[in-house]
């Protein structure tokens, strides 16, 4: 058994996370922490579904019991600045780090200070590993510290990646994303209340979202790369459709596309591409671990669209937080997601 | 022309008040405040529906400047202590004043104390016009004071008004009321965030809800009177449906009870009543001025349900305080609301 | 292995119910059929959720091969004819039957025929097993026909039968529920429209839905008994909360009551008191087999208010199915339901 | 006094159309039919809020009558093939048609064949002003027959013909649109149902939407241009936003944008744009007739996001229509609109 901790268990993603790692049959949640933010309530009264769980109760986050008996790993859904503060201390005292925060994901340690604040130790990033699991191949196995990608990211990359040789660099790449309210997390802010927000639609962070510089990373996109990611919000709480509008170099058929994202995903248990010219809509993925990619193609060939379902809080934070911790734990990729 | 001030505009019910008034041919809108708590934004901001809307700015409000240059009438659209604290010096000043709060509305201090804190001058409780409109004849046009009523007060006691003298006092008058998240207000809170609200349904304020006592002395109901008023939360923005469960001393027809409403508003502009056996659904009443009444018999006659539908921010809050403005000004009852 | 065909999979309650027979480590699923009404389209396509269950496909309904082979066990998510149908014949068959319709749950043959049209057989109805599980002591295990609970009923019954040697017969019992739209089915009627259900709430069937007589026979009421059910549509998908007053025969305490919900429940896995004062909001139980009930002592204990919320589509349809499933074949209580 | 007829007046936008009639000052409305569609109710049924509107009752649809005794014009908000149907013989009879479909949108008649099945008389088509109002010069006052715009096709249209002599031709310009379900009618379509489409979001229409060619037709794009039209159904009832995605040929500077747009809507009434750099949420214009538009530039003024919001029953479809009504018939633009 691995014995887990998780800080910030009582967010959206941590709860989740948490619901996960309760039925996982390699586990033993060795402590539930909240972060600053989310203290205030009971794990069930914040996440009424969750009453029949077991598991330990959540406590105020304690750094010092926490480092004298260091759990094999600890999951981090907290705040990026609180996260970049604790996985040094946690890694030298031996347990292994999977950062569901953005602190570790910009290995450059310029940008990392410019999105995220304080960055952590250049040497931290240069070590972390960025958890698409996808396209992580042996290096989680050995990974002290992976930084589970953002939920937009996700969308957007698990989509892009296996075209990126045919897209036409001279042409842009616009990523238009939708998604629901509890990628914000649970705030006391009337701007995110119901009677703003339903009913509603807007879009936000245009040019200036922390996905941005993460996902032309995980792309390879070079400086100055014609790439335009607009996220929305929507009246709906959970999930993400992000809609993918590429230009080929060449004019491309069904066939090819095809076979670009059977090769990348042959055997990936939770992404799954639909036939050509068939989108998914995002309902499909709601409270699944999955992500749905469809696409159809437009002018011959020459351009398309391209659309990427998936569940903020489990594809795009906790359950893929689950799939790098059983590659990085010998487990079957599958193993408590099922 | 009426000099008209509003406090409390940027409010929900308060910017729905400013729409009303601002298209009222009779009023000059002298002066519009936020009250402490909706403060941080223009109108055309924080409601851009009345972007194209004439009147003055919105600014912190400014007693001084209020009682300086006394407005024929204010409308309170406060907090209720606010509310309180302003309308004896707005009287004395010589405005005439419409409070939207609940400060005024109960005529006991005692009751007042407990419901809504530090009361005014028992004098002035005494004086205060409670402007269920249609249910007011001359004194209106005197007041000088008038205490508008809640929201789900409107709806109830509308409803239950004209059969209180068939209602068996010995069995329980049960009020079950659904709300909208608006009757909130706008509030930085994570209870009343999308992701909490949506899918989910709450009773609330169960024997303890402010509107409980207003309800009974409204209905004449004496000490003990077997009355249970239970308001939930639902997962939209507008809107409140009461459904009522009451108990004949005798069966009654669905003549005798379409009889009672019909002599109860025969002429009443803003209070329809369905045929019998037809109750209305929500949508039919959001956005106008307008309450809509249905029953349905049950048990020969000897029980009834009734349901009442009306938008809590118009007729439970603005279009009822023009109403009210119309009586105390000389107006037809339908100017500005039709 | 227990061999289960399920008739009427593709409906919204069928296919909770599929999906939770196939992660039931005793059962084996034999056939999936559409009902008429569901038929056009995989499983998969109506229910994208299930995209990665294993189980057969889903076939239009043939009586005659599900004859030849019988399974063990035939759980009837159908229309109300059709189950009144096929039952006799499985049952001569030797398969066992689940009936999640309404076709066998009044055990009066001129009751089930005025509000279900044509019903089974008298001895049918006769020998069928309402199965509102925590109810049921040893009648499941040997029962060849169990007639699952309406969802409506379910939380009403649920929260009632406890308290019922308390409650003062001379006074109404009041159920007003509110339930998702997922109870209505998948519906090709504009009624049902996003575009009209959005923002609005109806009161419906008020003194004429089919649930009324089923709850009555489960409680136990004489003819003429003062009960009164409405339902309400709310903007929602799932979930039912059914808000209930009453009065008794004598003012209770807090731990009376709590007491006789502890002793009705005790040991039930799948209905959660919570304590006195506190009542459950909705999205407690959204997506779990779970029903939760709270109460509020009004008036010094002589009435109450009793609040019970469940999924409908699973403690109020499915999950309680399956409950009924394990105490037919001797599985423990929550096999499959964890 | 202007004579109007209304055909489809109980469709979403129908109703809406109507209710604005109901106030403007200069019409008087002759008859309102239901298309053959829409009809099976009262217009107070259909749509409850126009309860104490006055106006003729809703009839099926009698062209005898109606060619009988020509109206001075006819509102055509019917499908598209009775409107292609009606149009010949209302305008030989001497009444001017403002056609709410899609029938004379196109100018090329293989074009409207191909996406509205048989069209009326090339001369007609030729004929038809295409009546996006802020785009109209004296056209409109000597005009027979308008071709209202699509709602989609509105705020797209709008957002871009301003910028259409900088934008880039060698790169893409996409339009992600998202609307409410109002868009598509009241419908008996279970994948329209609350059931199916709250917590959803779907693309559709991808390279074969019928406002594709009338965008591409109102912007005077060349053959083969690269334009991208993809619309998504959002879980809300009523609205459009269009987030649009541009390249420039040179880079620009905020005030050159703003500049092209204040040159473009200088006295347009129903037309705001934001400054530079903010982008309009929806629910700044649900409920009006007013479109809003508002841009960020990225990437060093080289390309630029554009977002556009309107409702799209108004600004879409029926206020716009009472625009082009103004202008034919020589009333102040905002006559019934403010």
């Amino acid at each position: 058994m691995i014995r887990a901790a998780v800080a910030g268990a009582t967010g959206y993603a941590g709860a989740e996370l948490v619901a996960l790692l309760a039925r996982h049959p390699g586990v033993e949640m060795s402590a539930l922490y909240a972060s600053e933010r989310g203290a205030g309530g009971t794990m069930q009264d914040l996440h009424p579904r969750l009453a029949g769980m077991q598991g330990p109760p959540v406590e105020p986050l304690d750094r010092a019991r926490l480092l004298a008996d260091p759990p094999d790993v600890v999951f981090l859904a907290t705040p990026h600045e609180l996260a970049a503060g604790m996985a040094p201390s946690l890694l030298e005292a031996g347990s292994r780090v999977i950062d569901l925060s953005g602190a570790h994901r910009l290995r450059d340690a310029e940008s990392a200070r410019r999105w995220y604040g304080s960055p952590p130790e250049p040497a931290l990033l240069a070590e972390a590993v960025y958890g698409l699991t996808e396209w992580c191949n042996g290096e989680l196995a050995e990974a002290r510290l992976v930084a589970n990608p953002g939920c937009y990211a996700t969308s957007i990359i698990l989509a892009l990646k296996p075209l990126m040789d045919r897209i036409d660099p001279a042409q842009p790449i616009v990523c238009d994303s939708k998604s629901g309210t509890s990628g914000a997390g649970r705030r006391n802010d009337a701007a995110f209340g119901f009677s703003e927000l339903d009913g509603n639609v807007r879009a936000y962070g245009v040019g200036g979202h922390r996905h941005d510089p993460e996902i032309r990373q995980a792309l390879g996109l070079p400086e100055g790369a014609r790439f335009c990611f607009v996220p929305h919000l929507l009246p709906m709480v959970r999930g993400i459709l992000s809609t993918l509008h590429l230009s080929f170099r060449e004019p491309v058929g069904d066939g090819a596309l095809s076979s670009a994202y059977a090769t990348a995903y042959a055997g990936a248990r939770f992404v799954k591409v639909l036939p050509a010219g068939q989108l998914p809509e995002l309902r499909r993925v709601v409270g699944t671990p999955r992500a749905e990619i469809g696409f159809a193609r437009l002018d011959e060939g020459r351009r398309a669209v391209v659309v990427c379902v998936l569940d903020n809080l489990l594809k795009g934070a906790a359950s893929q937080a689950v799939q790098n911790f059983n590659r990085m734990f010998g487990f079957p990729d599958e193993e408590g997601l099922s």
